[in-house]
């Protein structure tokens, strides 16, 4: 498929996103000789690159720090011959056999298209929060709950995915506050008996969450507002989990057609692909990702030979 | 979930097998404080350990051999408390909220069970193969077809996936000689049409592929029959590929009601679970698989979040 490689302009795959999905599957699809440019419009490497240490990458014995992991992954996709351009694509458009990608740096076009832009955490936006991000702040509790072992834990929102977590990180944490902004709680009736039952759980209802205190570069407490007294509380922990929503990367698809979920994630088939023919999906980005990046990673490669099988056809 | 662990014949999840795919969930499920149970029947890593060097799992820039690979995926589960017992299950049997999985070791019970089995490449049979498995024998064109480029390749085989894998491989080899028993292929009209347009692609029909030949270490040549002439045949190379046909390790499922597709891998809905309620599937065993370490890898970690939801409920 190398006859693309004399139009710089033409490719055989353009993946939007360079974070572990995309590299991985640049790593498959590059040994493949087929020709790939990947898009990147903020930080390559993606979320995993601005994690403190990931412990649960598989093959990592004991652990691996965020940006090493994004390291290896952008050299071993450019050993192979992956391009990574840092350009911010603004529009997907179906031209039949070719996609045309519209980008910030001008037209491009391929054969075929993954997108792998992730999704992020939403944000409290407070002092604090993004400074300790990762360390002593977190937004996922499967990915960081186990460094919390014995310790007091803070927990923020008072949605579904907020209990939830609540209550899976009581496997670790001896107390946990749980800080919701409204008097009730959005979170389901089953899930709030639980939450109620639950002995280390204390919910405060009304409570804004203001700002992350830290000491010698540890977090050490929340400073929040009780609204119902209007009065400041201070409360003392060890870690804060936000739990406020998740938010994909797919503004820029609005007008492409392609089908999101309610939230605003991208579905796909059994074979990765969008509604979009020649438009491929993986990670964090696709409806039902489990925000890890070992499966992130798993799909990246499942996308490739599903991309090669398309190609091929 | 810890009360299980009073009892050593009742855990919360069983996984059988002991490759990448089950390892990767046990990093997760472990880490989560899930009482889990590996029984591996024959080598811990699966394919992986007995694979000479890894070229496209995510993460090693460079590569890892296998066996390397194996064993940081096997600290790494038992990091977190996963335990590797060495046994052969006979059968899964749905007790309801308990499964109990007979073993060569005697019975044992879980809360949720992960059959990740995997599958095997069927081989030849012939003198040479082991010994050069993995070093100038292949079976998988995606992991080791890249070894091969301008060097001249042997594809044994005449069905679909032969000739699928032969034409991939043209990408890199610089001729292949294809050996078919028959005298005729099983493969696709449209796959046989570009086989036969192909310049770098020789197809010896009624041909046998007998023994394989090195010299120092290093494949050298295949020796065949030219069964019309009867005579003995041998054709230099560099490299074997050998497509015909795999074999999911699902042996021990027939009893248990587990629904299979055609040829015998098991199938799951979109949270990995079998038509067993509890009895989950990952990795090459899966029907849909894409034999891919980093996809095993990814769906290890789907599937313990699948099962944790499925322990929660």
């Amino acid at each position: 498929m190398s006859e693309t490689k004399k139009n710089p302009r033409l490719r055989d795959v353009i993946m939007i996103g360079a974070g572990p999905s995309a590299l991985a599957a640049a790593v498959y699809t590059t040994r493949e000789d087929i020709d790939t440019l990947l898009l990147e419009k903020g930080v390559i490497g993606g979320l995993a690159a601005i994690t403190d240490i990931i412990d649960n990458y598989p093959g990592f014995s004991e652990g691996v720090s965020g940006l090493d992991l994004a390291q290896e992954l952008q050299q071993q996709a450019e050993r192979f011959g992956a391009e990574i351009e840092l350009a911010e694509v603004k529009e997907i458009v179906d031209e039949g056999e070719l996609k045309l990608v519209k980008t910030d740096g001008g037209d491009l076009r391929a054969k075929a298209v993954l997108i792998a832009t992730g999704s992020d955490y939403k944000k409290l936006g407070i002092p604090g929060e993004m400074e300790y991000y990762g360390r002593g702040v977190h937004y996922c509790a499967t990915c960081d709950g186990a460094f919390y072992r014995d310790k007091r834990l803070i927990v923020v929102g008072g949605g579904n995915s907020a209990a939830q977590e609540a209550l899976f990180l009581t496997r670790f944490a001896s107390k946990i506050d749980m800080l919701i902004r409204s008097d009730k709680m959005r979170a389901s009736e089953v899930l709030q008996h639980r939450l109620h039952k639950e002995p280390k759980i204390k919910l405060h209802f009304n409570t804004t969450t203001d700002e992350i205190l830290a000491e010698d570069g540890n977090v050490v407490a929340v400073k929040g507002t009780d609204k119902t007294k209007n009065e400041a509380v201070r409360i003392d922990t060890d870690g804060v989990f936000v739990f406020v929503g998740q938010k994909p990367t797919t503004e820029f698809l609005k007008s492409s057609g392609i089908e999101l979920d309610e939230i605003g994630f991208i579905k796909t088939d059994e074979k990765l692909m969008t509604s979009m023919e020649g438009v491929f999906a993986s990670g964090d980005v696709r409806s039902g990702a489990t925000m890890q990046i070992a499966s992130a990673v798993g799909e990246g490669a499942t996308a490739a030979l599903r991309i090669r099988e398309y190609l091929e056809d």
